[in-house]
């Protein structure tokens, strides 16, 4: 079950640098995009940045609508994770080809991945920056995530169910091992 | 011994989401700060973007000298990174106070952190991106890692002295465990 993260904590769900799958909304159909480089901005109103390369489809969907959801994904669909950054969706549906499920989002067009252990929907503030730089920078609108892997406002990423995958580059990835709580 | 990384892979130091400390050098001295928030821009010239609260000394050395150094600290610095994100360089100089020591970059003033496993020489690109959102955009001039942790031009994140820091938020705080190569 997912509910629903205080908006002044979303930015948790990505502060350590997990592979997000982008989605969006365009043209009558939803696509997904593989992205690594992601960060959050700010706390309140919060806000995140992610680059997505020019050559992406969802780089022209998201120019277009201004809407996004970051999903993050948990290592057991890693193998989706790299079909979904090795093919375009201009011609396919990620969804239905990778057998990913479309869920509604609350306040923006583009669904949620509902097998994903979190999500934050986001509105583009800066089109000319996503020109420049291929920078993303959006308000996160609402953020959600898997009751069970959330707890004391983090993500769970020592449980199996809630590593996330971080990309070391080419096809070397790292998951999260022990988690300590500094006192 | 540190090894210089060829520029087109330097992003592969951050490209995994860990926790950063900046070095940066103004009014005659060097300063650090702490912070998670960072991510890689683009390949060539490669380009990374870090987000420093403009409440931070360091945010108004940066904005005025337009240099810095990321560096990427391993799980043994983890109380010295807290201890730098956690009091301002304003009126002391955290070199000295937390024992880290400073070795001249190559193309900027601001020094690198020696016990650091690897480092990026940065150059402030928008001025106007830092003043309104905090987000420092820089270009990449040169890239440093530990010779005996970087290997197949990536850092190998599974060996004890080079797993790097990520922040899950608050006092919580995750360390690569395992790694895999997906052929």
């Amino acid at each position: 079950m997912k509910i629903k993260v205080p908006l002044k904590k979303a930015n948790r769900l990505v502060n350590h640098g997990p592979v997000i799958l982008v989605s969006s909304f365009y043209k009558g159909r939803p696509n997904i995009c593989t992205v690594a480089w992601n960060m959050p901005v700010d706390f309140d109103p919060p806000k995140v940045a992610c680059v997505i390369g020019d050559d992406n489809y969802s780089f022209e969907c998201i120019k277009n609508t201004g809407e996004f959801v970051i999903n993050i994904p948990g290592k057991s669909l890693l193998k989706k994770v790299i079909q979904c950054g090795s093919v375009s969706g201009k011609n396919i549906d990620k969804f239905k080809e990778f057998g990913l499920t479309p869920i509604a989002a609350s306040k923006v067009k583009p669904p949620l991945i509902k097998e994903c252990v979190a999500h934050l929907e986001c509105k583009l503030l800066r089109k000319d920056l996503a020109v420049e730089y291929n920078i993303f920078l959006a308000e996160i609108l609402c953020a959600w995530a898997e009751k069970s892997f959330f707890k004391n406002n983090r993500l769970l990423v020592e449980k199996s169910g809630a590593k996330t995958i971080h990309h070391l580059g080419a096809r070397f990835f790292a998951f999260p091992g022990n988690v300590i709580e500094v006192k």
